[in-house]
């Protein structure tokens, strides 16, 4: 992959183009992670089965693509930028691993969450050795790219985990102290800190950083990647809202299970009635049914018994039992589906979408304002990841 | 604290000068660790009080300690190693915060641990920021030290990251697969990579290289930290026994409790009969009594029982209702009870004794082979530990 001559292929990319792209991209990284921390590094025992073990599952790897499309279109190269693409890529799974612990997600890219596979132990343990892992390579980009552009990647990536931290303190603090009354610039601050400085800031950054880029080039990045971010997180949520709750079971609307603050969530508790927010509050304060199946078991009896399967006695008897192995009541399908239908009605799905390309707009405006970053297929590759990440729920 | 003139102190330094060097180490490192890390930070809301929390609960400074004696042994300035010494000893907090939710300790420097105050997804988020929050420090260095000092400060932090991370994959890897077949070496190793990398070799290279200490200088240091650690790590699990079963109740023998493997312990399992050894291994294959207290409550019901304030009928009814509560059989006190006198049997506290005496005699006389560590107070400070960790036991 070089930078193609200006203005041979029209902007933005196609679709297909996109999907070519960011397929090569996702190609070379896996290959560099698997240099990096797979199999060839000497005395990691079967760790660094579990360390390719989230990359390994797929995932669009929107994050190097960004560094590589970046550092291509200002004419540099893929060796200056490979490494530190795969180390982001590598960010970006640590933290997931960590998330889903602290989130108390079952699943993950089509499988069980590393900590239902392997355990809470076991998982805390392969993200720290993720994050562990991840000075090396940035250390040995002094010999890769130069001292001046290695200290400035290694600056930004110091900012980013810091950014990162505070986002989840954020969050995690507003689960502690029962948090409700948010409104979109909360959201948005969250998502900026939590998301967008790993997810698109600092892949951005760092990916001109590595073709040489000054730091007078960051601030626009900065906003380009803001923007993007803000479109991406916003879209993500209503994706995952999206499924058909007939079909899907408990997995349609996970976050509603956890209890996440999305901003169609918020917004809803906004514009509900006291009534009806007092009663959205306390459902969302109840907890998730266990990862023992608890759920699922649940749903089996109704359709047993609905079936004539099972008698009412049997039924009651195999609920006291499950009731003596839990100390609250959790969250039911029913509870689920009467949230969603709260946003629905509050127009709160609109809001969001609206919110979502506003923001996309906005990401496509700072990018097209790039004077510095000539036409090129990288470009063009730019301008169509802002549609994508934005598109998906159209 | 500045260099002495060599010689003013008889060596190696009293128990009283070391406890009096340990405790200005650790409040200057106190008053360092709260201006990197601590309420000065910006938007980092009710984060920072759990980051200063575990440091603030005391522990000896040893790390921040090694890493200022050598360096101002050196003729460096204590300005030029503080921020370095103060992040490894964050570094050393996170790891503990980390280990505790994996090996589910419940306590931790007399108060309960991190994840049982506030819950697994605070303390995972708590110790990935104090990692994540490690690396900016690190980058001042080049402003503080030179360019080549801070890079080979980061260096010497990336390869202590990366031992530590195999150190704990190995041990994780022995209760995965259940392993209990190990001889002395494994243990070793284990223990070099987990605990003496990041405790010993890496503060003591740390120190030289803010002192100006070249590459050559590193491998003395690593053999010294090596032989420390090894004296520290079997003193320390030595010292975990020690407490008086019927005066401590579950305290004593937390290490039995969590199945750990110990030096003594695999000594034991090493020099049984193979029905001594199906037992243990069986006993140890047991889970923990939960947190909840089932531990504690079941002493309580046994005391109780035995002054006649519960029937022995009351007693089943409790009993079966904690049975309902887990699914399979916890250790018992007898069982712990059992352990301790196999190892004693086995001779495995004095083996373990005569190991640590070993490495402490090879650390010292690796310490008295550095010539080119001049005679001071900060020579003879480190002459003192040695002694000083090792002698914790007699």
């Amino acid at each position: 992959m070089t930078p193609s001559s200006p203005g041979t292929l029209s902007r933005p990319a196609s679709p297909d183009q996109l999907e070519q792209y960011l397929a090569h991209c996702k190609e070379i990284c896996d290959g560099e992670i698997d240099r990096l921390y797979g199999s060839g590094r000497q005395g990691a025992g079967s760790l660094h089965e579990l360390i390719l073990d989230y990359p390994l599952r797929g995932g669009k790897a929107l994050r190097p693509a960004l560094s590589i499309a970046i550092c291509l279109g200002l004419g540099g190269h893929l060796d200056a930028v490979l490494p530190t693409a795969a180390t982001l890529e590598l960010y970006h799974n640590a933290f997931l691993i960590h998330d889903d612990i602290e989130d108390e997600s079952w699943w993950r890219r089509g499988k069980p969450t590393l900590h239902i596979d392997h355990g809470i132990p076991i998982a805390v343990n392969v993200g720290d050795a993720m994050l562990s892992l991840t000075l090396q390579p940035l250390l040995d980009n002094v010999e890769r790219v130069g001292l001046g552009p290695a200290l400035r990647i290694l600056r930004a990536v110091a900012h980013m985990t810091r950014q990162t931290v505070d986002g989840q303190a954020i969050e995690l603090e507003w689960v502690k102290s029962n948090a409700w009354q948010l409104d979109d610039a909360d959201y948005l601050k969250m998502v900026e800190l939590k998301t967008s400085w790993y997810s698109f800031i600092t892949p951005l950054q760092a990916g001109a950083l590595a073709a040489g880029a000054d730091l007078s080039q960051l601030p626009p990045l900065e906003a380009l990647g803001r923007h993007i971010g803000a479109a991406f997180q916003i879209t993500d949520d209503l994706l995952n809202l999206r499924a058909d709750p007939e079909d899907y079971g408990k997995e349609i609307g996970g976050d509603l299970w956890e209890g996440k603050r999305t901003l169609m969530l918020l917004h809803a508790l906004r514009c509900a009635t006291p009534e009806e927010r007092d009663h959205a509050v306390e459902i969302l304060g109840r907890r998730r049914p266990g990862a023992d199946g608890e759920l699922g078991l649940t749903d089996l009896l109704e359709r047993l018994t609905a079936r004539g399967d099972l008698s009412h006695s049997g039924r009651t008897e195999i609920v006291t039992f499950l009731a003596g192995q839990h100390h609250s009541e959790s969250k039911k399908l029913d509870d689920i589906r009467w949230l969603f239908d709260l946003m629905q009605r509050m127009g709160s799905l609109n809001h969001a979408r609206d919110l979502a390309a506003r923001h996309a707009r906005e990401a496509a405006a700072v990018l097209a304002d790039l004077d510095w970053l000539p036409p090129s297929q990288h470009r063009d590759m730019l301008t169509g990841l802002v549609d994508y990440v934005h598109g998906r729920t159209r």
